[in-house]
């Protein structure tokens, strides 16, 4: 059933659980890794030839349900004017930090079909390739996630210097925060225009936040994105990690679909979401590396807590790169199986 | 009031709501980072004058109403047979990591009147120190947690290899996780017999574990220490960070304390947990970042949403390296002013 991640995502019947992972194009498969010793994370991006040959690569080993362009979070910081790379063991790194409002005035409101046009060119070549076959699902990262990255520089366990900046200078994180909620906007609207079939937002980190400082600091600019793509007709997923207590809140700020990670129990989640959105997750990646049986019993258990109507089995973060490629095989099959 | 925190721990009537932070005696103080130019974090907990000293940093500077042992949660490790140093930037480094079955065998089960025998002794001089004036806790890694970095052999972000020995080699996990339990559960009652008027229990890492795995694989060895621990009749803190879904669990494994992080709005916490427990927590660290009116703000509608009685403020895990001494000054006065 081609279109099964897309009804399931509208809580749709469907004939079974539909899955597709996040970072299912990746590391752990040796085909990825094959171009990686070619190729630079970013040059694979940039290349649409490249990033459409990744984007397969799981279609064809996988019984996935839907394809996920292959491309990064921070791709549109560059065109604004924050230009980053990746180090070896450090992750991305920007190179002049946005901590100020003569920084933030620098940024640029990108045009999509101008300034990310690679990855247009790859959605629009994926949707030849797939249409009819497999949807795909185009993506960016949520303001918050994203603006993390410009003003720490990078990567982070303590958020100590966006914290700073929303409590000390609230237009200026404001100013910043409005900004990339545009150009996030623009930009999912791009790829849906594109082709996408479905897209997802990403804010991976706002599990960091207390309740209160969502609603005051980020909330409004998730709105500002979701509320507009919401009206493109396609689903919106709109995923955290480590948001047990913000789900209400996300699911106010947009998304018709919610993604939940491991640490809230899916049937919790859907009593406290109630039947207006769909539920994506929630399994734990590191389930992946457990015996077959007990992986196979964790599954099926969530399968029956999770229910058939409108949930999208996934895992609760991106597929690491140590994961077996067996057991996500083994994973694909089981999940239709045993909702079958 | 010389026992507002002890008082506050059995949900006693209190003048006002007593506080302490985690790491109130640290790298954000001078007087510490003085004493750590001469001398080292190891050699600081094992020599029990300088252990002393450090601890009674913070009474002097801060109206805190605990003063909290200077120790370090892995020194147990040490005896055990599982020695490690600190290295810069990279914070612990077990030198050999357990993940086998005959790892384990090898962990000693401590006396820690003999192989921590120096805390202890910084415990007593304390008390004479102290008597009367500030009551002093004692503290001790959890077992998840401790586990976590003697299997991972430092600090980690997935904790792949701490999930994948549950998963894969439950019985060799179980020997270990109960091993470090009955390792904790000696060195606390240890340290309340050297004369700690209350306890805290550290499962600083068990929020990045689902409920089912919590339950299957950490809670039974919490409630060993705990369970134990309670019985001699002093408080004993159970705190967590993350652990928004877990809350019941942990009250269930024990502590007549729960400590909650700022992910958790107070009350939530207080409707969850019921009034058999007290609460501690749950400021957002960064805030003490903020100007001093936010800060005043959330402070004040913090202290009016959690009540005062069994309310132990605090924040919601450890003060950061870069606080500004003068806000925790201020943090100190102005709870106690709004709370009176």
């Amino acid at each position: 059933m081609w279109d099964r991640f897309i009804r399931a995502c509208r809580r749709e019947p469907v004939d079974c659980t539909p899955l597709w992972f996040m970072r299912q194009a990746g590391r752990y498969m040796s085909e990825y890794r094959s171009l990686r010793e070619r190729y630079s994370l970013l040059e694979i991006c940039k290349t649409p030839e490249l990033a459409v040959e990744v984007t397969l690569q799981p279609l064809k080993a996988y019984s996935v349900d839907a394809a996920i362009l292959f491309a990064d979070l921070l791709l549109p910081l560059e065109p604004m004017g924050a230009p980053f790379d990746f180090q070896a063991g450090e992750g991305p790194v920007v190179h002049s930090p946005i901590r100020t409002a003569a920084d933030v005035d620098r940024l640029r409101l990108i045009e999509p079909e101008q300034d990310l046009e690679y990855v247009l060119k790859a959605i629009r070549w994926l949707r030849q390739e797939l249409d009819g076959k497999t949807p795909l699902i185009g993506f960016a990262g949520a303001p918050f996630t994203l603006a993390s990255y410009l003003v720490e520089g990078g990567k982070s366990s303590h958020y100590l210097t966006t914290k700073r900046l929303m409590y000390s200078e609230p237009k200026v994180w404001n100013a910043l925060a409005a900004k990339l909620a545009e150009v996030v906007r623009r930009f999912l609207r791009a790829q849906i225009e594109a082709g996408a079939e479905a897209v997802q937002l990403f804010d991976s980190w706002a599990g960091a936040l207390s309740p209160e400082d969502y609603v005051t600091f980020v909330e409004p600019h998730v709105a500002h994105v979701l509320q507009d793509v919401m009206q493109l007709g396609v689903p919106v997923l709109h995923f955290g990690t480590g948001t047990q207590s913000l789900l209400e809140l996300q699911k106010r700020a947009g998304g018709t679909v919610i993604g939940v990670d491991w640490r809230t129990p899916i049937e919790e989640a859907r009593r406290r979401l109630g039947t207006e959105v769909a539920l994506q997750g929630n399994l734990d990646p590191i389930l992946l590396f457990a015996p077959r049986e007990l992986l196979a019993a964790r599954v099926k258990d969530l399968l029956a807590r999770a229910g058939k109507q409108g949930y999208i089995f996934n895992l609760g973060h991106g597929i690491l790169p140590q994961t077996d490629p067996d057991q996500v095989r083994f994973l694909c099959d089981w999940v239709h199986e045993q909702s079958a």
